[in-house]
């Protein structure tokens, strides 16, 4: 497995498809552009969602546009994937999800036919989610801009009593627990980009992570924060924990899922799996003690069974990722720094 | 004035510009396409925001994307636009605003220079109307997709006690009161675009209406419901009213607020005002013993000064609006059916 070498980028004047990437130019946009001119508190701690009380309620809210090219591929559609990732996002911050948005931009020409399917698809994530799709809005472009369809939902969530969930919240000692294999989405987009034919088909793992969630806290509620690895992959969610706690990461490639046409899709295209995007996979930061209950009870699980502890908080200085490789060498991981696959979600 | 004439449309198997105008196209595609995919009570009430029970909070819920074209206009920007018209859609169901969520859908080669000149305007703008934006996302699309930036911004609010507003609850006799004047917004979007010098400049009435919702709120509770007529104009808005109460609406050309340079180009332009988007009013409708109270009291708000009871409801067929004209005649105002002015927010 290669590690992707950071390049430094100069300052730009103008917005880059890395900018999107969920690496470091998306973290450097947020913290020059959005982060200053929006400040405060609830954003600033940079989780993938909010946490509100309002009306006395304690609520997630969480935003996402889905542009995703193309918009079908195995194991999902634009549709399925924009239901997933929100309500993941609210499940991550340890919420229940219970409602989302749905706001359309459509390019003029496109086949109602198409929209048909992507919107019966979403209602079927959505039924299968628990959670009820309550308002929408429809925008048109003309042709030739847009890409067909693009999608932003937003959630709301109901947070669990006594449960805070904070990517700041990680202390040395913590697992590092992953629930499955790595790379699936990303490498299914560009095969279906591509018109790559793999041996074995390589299928999106896009699904609802809520009730993975659900059997975690049914154990412990030791858990200091979860992430679901998407746009830049385990190696930039973990290098955000690991800034955000100010703690090192320490992961072991001996003990990452990566399935051989993912890996063999990897190595044709250039491809680190650790900076491919996953959509039905979470990361779980866990108190020592009850790392061993929580993988129990995660393999239990259909989207749990390849659930392992694959690194512990520490042992690389803080802030930073390493990797211990299965020829007993070290190597940093480092956030990404372009954009391995633009347009994966 | 002239009344658009609506021209039956032939069934479609493709997404048309008219889809997104607020109008016939736009409810169809939500009746075929979007309700009966994602039913359920909420979404049915096809007000245009969401009533949800949370956690004993009563909340309102709303999403909306931007597409407007230019992205910098007289009166205003697609960031300033995007924080008003999420707040309005709030404060058009009886809701405090509260929060909101920001997502953008960048263009590559956007130059990060206008990027925070709208980042910066949205701030003041929600900043200026009491809310919060608590969370994002971004992503870029290649060069040539999308048009520099797409917003999405969702929004919670916090119900009024007591208070229900839904467009089936207005009943005959009630009072139709509108802000103040009719197609600024439109017609400055339009003259940006079209590079078109009138003797006055039109500015947009972009506006965050929810403090005058709350001087309405302050002399009764008795509101039917209230709407800003975005796209569509308020010949849509209306039509969407009487079809969902089942009453005729009857409005009087004399009492309608058309400024000078609006009026002329719309001459210019061919285009009716009552269905250009105004994105600074609204409508109340009202119980007839309660319209005078509200129209003094709008007329104290800023943003109401031209404030005035338009229209009853009755006098025309239920589910249809008519207008009874300057020289005496009626008209049926029937709601848009193509689309006069497409990327108008």
């Amino acid at each position: 497995m290669s590690v992707t070498c950071p390049t430094p980028l100069p300052a730009q004047d103008m917005v880059l498809l890395g900018h999107g990437s969920g690496g470091k130019l998306s973290a450097e946009l947020l913290r020059d552009v959005f982060l200053p001119a929006f400040a405060n508190p609830v954003l600033g701690k940079l989780d993938d969602q909010a946490s509100l009380e309002i009306g006395g309620a304690r609520l997630a809210f969480t935003t996402d546009s889905f542009v995703v090219k193309p918009l079908f591929f195995r194991g999902g559609d634009i549709g399925s994937l924009a239901v997933h990732g929100t309500v993941n996002d609210l499940a991550m911050g340890g919420a229940h999800p219970m409602f989302l948005s749905a706001a359309f931009i459509l390019e003029e020409g496109f086949p109602t036919g198409d929209l048909r399917r992507i919107v019966q698809s979403m209602a079927g994530a959505a039924a299968r989610a628990g959670v009820t799709i309550v308002t929408g809005d429809t925008k048109v472009v003309e042709k030739g801009h847009g890409d067909g369809v693009y999608i932003n939902t937003t959630g709301i969530g109901l947070r669990r009593d006594g449960v805070i969930l904070s990517s700041d919240r990680v202390r040395t000692g913590d697992a590092v627990i992953l629930s499955g294999s790595l790379g699936n989405h990303g490498v299914a987009i560009l095969c279906e980009r591509e018109g790559l034919e793999l041996e074995t088909d390589v299928e999106s793992d896009s699904a609802a992570l809520h009730t993975l969630v659900d059997a975690i806290f049914a154990v412990t509620p030791r858990i200091r924060c979860m992430r679901d690895p998407t746009r830049g992959g385990l190696a930039s969610t973990l290098n955000e924990i690991a800034g955000r706690s100010r703690v090192g990461i320490t992961i072991f490639e001996e003990t990452l899922v990566i399935h051989d046409a993912v890996r063999g899709a990897c190595e044709l295209l250039g491809l680190d799996p650790l900076y491919v995007a996953n959509e039905g996979k979470l990361v779980a930061m866990v108190a020592p003690e009850a790392a061993g209950d929580v993988v129990t009870a995660m393999r239990q699980h259909p989207l749990g069974r390849d659930a392992a502890i694959i690194g512990v908080a520490g042992g690389a200085r803080a802030g930073m990722v390493t990797m211990r490789t299965s020829l007993g060498t070290t190597r940093i991981v480092d956030m990404l720094a372009g954009d391995q696959l633009p347009r994966i979600c």
